[in-house]
């Protein structure tokens, strides 16, 4: 069975040293932030993933969830025991306001547990996330009352939250929807219609769940501007502020899906459900972004997550595995064989996991500390900019991450060769669990053209000067020091292909909006190259640095020197290759008419 | 359910126009291989894939092979039927020798239909499969008794073929296998031991299955040359030839895995069975390659065909799932939304895979001409020829294929967005069912490694330079063709990557072997897109000339032609990214120790 270990000193290494958390102690919920409470979150949070939640991975993927005749959804066996350990250990409240029950801390603490717990269990991991996304958009959107009624236990995790989107017909065009919503005399809405592809959408974990459900009032505009949000509790509110009268939503049935089985992905029916609009009238989709956007750097963080894991399983088989002989001679000849380790095609597929997943880490703990000077920082130009760059990177995140941390697992479980095929190992498990963060929150496709037809030009291009001017800036620094100027000049060259793709974009896509859609999934990439190359590059900053000191762990950071160059000279020639498809425009991939991609006549 | 049709128009164009089969009609089984055989044969083994095959594909994934009690296997609903049919019309006899059943056609007729078989259902196509390979290791080392007594059954498809080659301890590294053969005083052998992953290792298609099992006799070397090879049939043969005594061969168990479910991959128990020896004692890997290299071309070909039916069911959604606009505007405004088609990150997507398969295919039907050139061509020059090129793109169709066929099939599945998750629609088993390709026959490290370790610096690198020769001639011709010559600069810009790629191995793996090693999966690659490069000149050569005489069905070599051009812009930049990355060698690759691949501390 494989397993995990929370890769806590190289978190700590990003939180203490790269970002220097300790720095912002005068801000807000950052005060009690402190390098003894972060080390102690890091550890246990990580301990309590490895020791609860790992355990019930394979076996939960193996069981799935079961929807029985009445409706109702039991998760795998040992869920629930896991979800009240996690629940109690208070590892929902971290990050939440203090106002409705949380800890206050900083939402990059919190990024961290959710790494660590989509490492050990991405599909367990999934039910608190639903009901972050859900908790936030009421954070943002609700009423004193609705926050006052629903809030608190959401926050504890008593109670657990959906986003409910999708329908049959209509999936990244919301303006398709169809659910309907009937305005009541109380004030309140009937809700009818039927949702799909609803994670967490029923189970056993919590005594209510509570819906956010896009449907349309009646006579609204025919297109997403007619949009609006409703909070559809599993259990009406009885006088108590408690679960009462069971509403008109129930599970339909379970998809039956390639991976994350643990998590129940229900068709949701919703037959004159009681809903409560949250929001404004036809403002649902701003109200859904707040959800969304949390949401796509969690599926992002997805992607790091199944990379790392599948990682640790690598390693250990790697060198346990004995076939063949290194290309230099045995190198232990009073074995049969040597670990599989030694072969360096097998190194490589190590070494790509561990540059992607270390760098991955720091633009994830960068970014959720960004989500978090966006609304602590002291100045408003501070605030704005986190801002910025938060909103630029998110597709980033989510689509290049993601993307990569796919290939990341099958690499990884192509280092086990045949056993890697076979359930027992669980290295595809992986696999098919890391499949679905490419696809859901927005295919990577979407999140694509939301940082190419959006983000990019959004402002006049605030965001992606801010981007450039920040990564300029680092690379001038690191110009003036030896030990990183080659890693500079590299970096400068892969940013100079992202410069030259933007100008080409600038410079065609108005006259034709067709090349940017033909580029976007590969400016995409271009991106988050450059962004794990300006990732390493403060990395072996901070390393090079700590070596400075002669530290007492110096491996580790001459790990990060060395990994920092593997990066430069194994990932950042792909910008080049990425520009130049770019620049091919968009003429020849849509010339072909429907007929042409028949295979047969 | 996805559905399949036969590429047949591409086959058709590739064999009959591009490779010019009908000009061969002067080889030994040529001459029956007429254009009207030929288009005959295609259209015939495409409507029994389509037909018979194909509507079994997901139920078989669903189902999976039972295995009973008493050790005997039943394969899912449908496949002996299935299988019955597929030997009654005599598919399994295309290309086997006349002198024992078979009808002597062209091997690269075989291929069409292991083409096709494999893309409507690979787990089925794996049971004719193994048997081919098997018997070809038979026809190549057997005596004529041995010869007489299996080949006759095994090429009707009567019996069936395994390969029986890796233990729980022993998978790339042959040397390692404990498996023992004893001789007996009537000149067989008692084999004892266990061997794992053997597909098609039990089952009930045929009334016999003749096991091929790598072995050791006592007192043989310690390592790969201490191997012997032995026929092992499940059914001792009676004095009429006919299935006897049950042998001491039994199934233990049948492995879980991610995909193929359809193919029964089996832990045989081997116990005292009686074998008989294969070929020269101690020399039962030199045997056993002949069945290896017609089993790794058909795994490439696997990568294909998984690319190909996911490919046809990716333009099918594609056309018919509607969601959002146009970017240039609405391409149907009278309908709520435009068909997907129409965004230029799908159709990047389905041109990708369109010219992935093409060119694949080309080479795959261009690979298995040369097959058939090793025996029958009229010279020994042009035998050795055939030989060498095949010998050195062997590992090339097996690695590249089906890391691309992989992405292929993955990118397929993106197409879909949510529904592509989902195992009703299908296209997630052929994901699954893809992956194995790239693990099985030896994974695609091993191939990079039989291409650079082996086949480069063969015969003081003959293969190499003739594939370069080959291609510069077509570049030459193509330079003077004004149709031609944009495409014909770009592949040569490309060769020239892999040319320098192949002289930085050259002066530097001497020195350090690990360069070698590091390098040799971005070798692949690069040869990989420069061969298919190479094919779309071909067939863009092909296309440019049937456009001149102004045929009937002008938009399919138009199509061709503005295909050619989309590879030439999307997939050959990739090769001068590859090649800085070779270049980089291994010194960073290879530098950290193993504690530096622990993240945690």
């Amino acid at each position: 069975m494989p397993t995990y270990t929370a890769p806590t000193r190289d978190t700590r290494f990003v939180l203490n040293e790269m970002l220097d958390l300790a720095s912002y102690g005068n801000l807000p919920g950052f005060e009690n932030a402190t390098q003894d409470m972060i080390d102690t979150i890091v550890n246990e949070a990580g301990k309590f993933c490895s020791e609860v939640l790992a355990p019930i991975n394979q076996s939960g993927d193996e069981e799935g969830c079961t929807r029985h005749e009445d409706g109702s959804v039991t998760t795998p066996k040992g869920f629930k025991e896991a979800y009240d350990a996690y629940v109690e250990a208070g590892w929902a409240t971290l990050a939440k306001p203090e106002e409705f029950g949380g800890q206050g801390l900083p939402h990059t603490l919190a990024m961290v547990v959710e790494e660590f717990t989509a490492s050990a269990n991405q599909a367990f991991g999934m039910y608190p996330g639903l009901t972050n996304g859900a908790s936030a958009a009421l954070e943002a959107a609700g009423t004193p009352e609705q926050k006052e009624a629903y809030l608190p236990k959401m926050i504890t995790g008593e109670w657990s939250g959906t986003m409910n989107l999708t329908e049959p017909q209509c999936g990244t065009d919301l303006g398709l929807i169809r659910t309907k919503a009937e305005p009541q005399a109380d004030g309140s809405y009937k809700i009818t219609g039927t949702k799909i592809f609803i994670s967490a959408g029923e189970h056993d974990l919590t005594s209510n769940i509570i819906h956010l459900v896009l449907a349309k009032t009646p006579g609204a505009p025919d297109s997403s501007k007619g949009i609006s949000l409703f909070i559809v509790p599993k259990f009406i509110l009885d006088e108590n502020g408690e679960p009462g009268t069971r509403n008109g939503v129930t599970c339909g049935s379970i998809e039956k899906k390639m991976g994350i089985h643990a998590n129940s992905t229900c068709v949701l029916n919703y037959d004159e459900a009681t809903g409560y609009m949250l929001g404004e009238e036809n403002k649902g989709l701003a109200a859904m972004f707040v959800m969304m956007n949390a949401a796509r750097l969690g599926v992002g963080l997805q992607g790091l997550a199944q990379a790392e894991v599948s990682y640790q399983n690598g390693v250990t088989y790697a060198l346990d595995r004995r076939q063949g002989r290194g290309l230099a001679g045995p190198a232990e000849p009073e074995a049969k064989a040597d670990p599989i380790f030694v072969h360096p095609d097998v190194r490589r597929m190590l070494m790509d996991a561990k540059v992607f997943n270390e760098g991955m880490r720091a633009l994830c703990l960068w970014g959720a500390l960004q989500v978090d000077l966006t609304h602590e920082a002291q100045t408003e130009e501070e605030r704005q900019l986190a801002d910025d760059l938060i909103g630029l990177m998110t597709p980033v995140i989510k689509g290049y991450g993601t993307d990569k941390g796919y290939d990341i697992a099958n690499n990884m479980q192509q280092v086990y060769g045949g056993h890697g095929y076979v359930k027992e190992w669980g290295m595809e498990q992986f696999v098919r669990d890391a499949r679905i963060a490419m696809i859901y929150e927005g295919t990577n496709g979407v999140q694509a053209m939301d940082l190419c037809g959006r983000k990019l030009a959004s402002k006049g291009g605030r965001a992606i000067q801010a981007f450039f001017k920040m990564i300029d800036d680092e690379i001038a620094e690191a110009k003036t020091n030896e030990a990183l100027s080659d890693l500079a000049t590299k970096l400068e060259k892969a940013l100079g292909e992202q410069k030259a793709a933007t100008m080409w974009f600038m410079q065609n896509a108005m006259a034709n909006p067709n090349h940017l859609g033909a580029g976007a999934h590969h400016y995409m990439h271009i991106m988050g190259i450059v962004t794990l190359g300006f990732f390493w590059l403060k990395q072996a900053k901070t390393a090079s640095a700590a070596l400075a000191g002669n530290p007492e762990d110096k491996a580790f950071y001459e790990a990060k020197m060395t990994s920092a160059a593997y990066y430069a000279e194994r990932f950042l020639p792909d910008a080049g290759a990425l520009r130049r498809k770019l620049e091919a425009g968009s003429d020849n991939m849509m010339a072909l008419p429907e007929e042409a991609f028949s295979t047969a006549a």
